[in-house]
């Protein structure tokens, strides 16, 4: 359960607590989507760069392993060896992106998968059911994700169907944690805010969801086109209206900067696949901004990526050496960079959270807003 | 400088010690042809899964980043953070084998980088000046490697060529050490024996460079094509004319039965891309044979690769996570299968030198050689 211990104009510091252990918030949370960090980082890893959350992906988990096998295994925890807290995205926003989509109705959506082609049906109760068998401790509700701009009429009735779609996960929640064999019987449920970028739609479905005291609330169908200034007005739009005591996540979100804006603005949780991916192709963070290792002036640059940063690579590695392993397309450039950034995430919010703590936050939000996404 | 321990028929317990530290033979070289070992690991896992000898390849570090790049960093132990001791190979493997060759003299080798096309020479002389920027422990003489089968003829007058290039490379890398500024002055000459499958060539080789004192002497030109019967017969033709009081080294040598084989015969020192290789495709050596993890027959084994090791990997991972990650082609699946495979090595050595020790060698030979290169 969430408890609000500071605040700082609408910035929260707050803690979280689950069966899986207590997150830290604002917490970013470090992207394993088939139960694997990409770049060879293994949950044993995600100690040593202070991961407080791994957050899996129900679509791919379903289309393989199988999320029957992964029960079989005894749920995502037992199976990558990760112990803290586990959040599983509800399978939609990957059914709406990746996969051949065929036809959405009330009921749910029917598509084919994007590895074999198999014609797969995804509805609230079976991404409920598909989440409770992978055991996360935070389940996200089945939602319509629309794509920005999106016709209003159309926001509006996918909005109303997202609202539907959610009482049926509440419930086939419920009925799945009473039951004998549930892998996680305190599994959690968020809803997620949609309504595109009209705020009035917005509004009304965060006033919505708010009333069904559920376990937590994001805010999704961001981050997906919209400037970032839309973003941010919809997140001060629906903050009034998200329950105070209850985390704030706004999904597939972002950059540094993104990151110091919207906790600015109230928000307590972050998902992106940005950190990893940009790490594969040579872009590194760090506290001056972002640098692209395969940059003829690294070559002999016996500097870690960051001296500022204390994480096993600039502990161990000059850049020079990442350079090199790039160049030569080894794979241990790639676990070196994504071990780098995960770890530069991870603390920002770390930075974050102590700036908070000492009510500092203005300070820091107004020193790194201007910094940390320049490529330097 | 090597010291021979024990004894036990022609297999050999011995110590060899060096500016980077002293290894324990017999030993198995664990291979990092562009300065990183395959599947993400960095130096700081060889640390963790016992190695003794990381391996680099001149010819690859030629070409990319250059030597006079690994030179400027402070050569291959500082560049990579490796601190034990490094062997490189002469380059000669590399260019025979990987780069489009144009040409043989006596002079040395004119050939085409298999990277840009770019036009190099390489002879004697150049294999050591890599060598010695790149600064590794021991180095190796450049020779050439003849296809087997060979030609008699062709095969005894590219022994003479060796034989002349290698008294080049002693001279020249008398002078490299002896230069202000060397990275590392007490760099290593292995001598190779050559003479394809000849046992008279072969023999007459050996002899007359045994007669040159050089830090160890390695047997080149094996394991590429002939069988494995040839390749023991021409060990035990050799071995008695091979210094006692060095080291001896089979190059590109090989599977876990080898290894036991080529011990029995005496051989100190292995190095092979088999462990790594293999792990990226799956294939994982056990104490009972290799296993193939994308097997079906593990997708709900939550058994370790091996109940019967220590590594890392098996502490911590079941051969079902395992599997799904190379189903999934996730990065960390290749991670932990190299690092599984080239901790099998290292305790496979490990094991050899007990027994040495203890004087059951012969029973742990009978022993494994019938199981460990089976597929189950």
């Amino acid at each position: 359960m969430y408890t609000l211990l500071k605040q700082e104009g609408t910035a929260r510091r707050g803690e979280f607590k689950t069966v899986h252990g207590t997150v830290q918030m604002p917490a970013f949370m470090n992207v394993a989507t088939c139960a694997a960090i990409k770049g060879g980082l293994s949950a044993y890893d995600l100690q040593n760069i202070n991961t407080q959350v791994m957050l899996s992906n129900t679509y791919h988990l379903h289309l393989r392993p199988g999320d029957e096998t992964v029960k079989k295994l005894g749920g995502l925890h037992k199976m990558t060896g990760w112990n803290g807290v586990i959040l599983t995205d509800s399978g939609g926003f990957q059914v709406f992106s990746l996969a051949k989509l065929n036809n959405i109705t009330e009921e749910g959506v029917v598509f084919n998968s994007h590895i074999d082609g198999k014609r797969i049906f995804m509805g609230p109760e079976e991404s409920m059911r598909i989440q409770s068998n992978l055991g996360s401790t935070i389940a996200m509700a089945f939602d319509e994700c629309v794509e920005n701009p999106a016709p209003y009429d159309y926001a509006k009735a996918s909005v109303k169907r997202t609202t539907n779609w959610l009482n049926r996960c509440k419930a086939e929640m419920d009925r799945l944690n009473s039951l004998d064999g549930t892998i996680n019987p305190h599994q959690m449920l968020f809803g997620i805010n949609q309504g595109a970028t009209y705020r009035d739609l917005r509004i009304d479905h965060m006033k919505e969801i708010a009333a069904l005291d559920l376990d937590g609330y994001a805010i999704g169908g961001l981050a997906v086109g919209e400037p970032a200034e839309t973003m941010y007005e919809i997140i001060e739009a629906v903050e009034p209206f998200a329950p105070k005591d209850k985390p704030r996540y706004l999904m597939g979100v972002g950059t540094p900067v993104n990151i110091l804006e919207a906790v600015y603005r109230g928000v307590d949780l972050f998902d992106c696949v940005m950190p990893s991916r940009n790490a594969r192709h040579g872009h590194l963070f760090t506290w001056s901004g972002i640098i692209n290792i395969m940059n003829a002036k690294y070559e002999l640059d016996e500097n870690p990526i960051d001296s500022e940063c204390d994480c096993p690579v600039c502990q161990h590695h000059t850049r020079a050496y990442l350079r090199h392993l790039f160049k030569a397309k080894e794979m241990l450039g790639m676990r070196l960079a994504v071990m780098h950034n995960l770890y530069f995430y991870n603390t920002l919010m770390q930075k974050i959270r102590d700036n908070l703590d000492a009510g500092s936050y203005e300070v820091f939000y107004q020193k790194y807003r201007n910094i940390l996404d320049k490529r330097i």
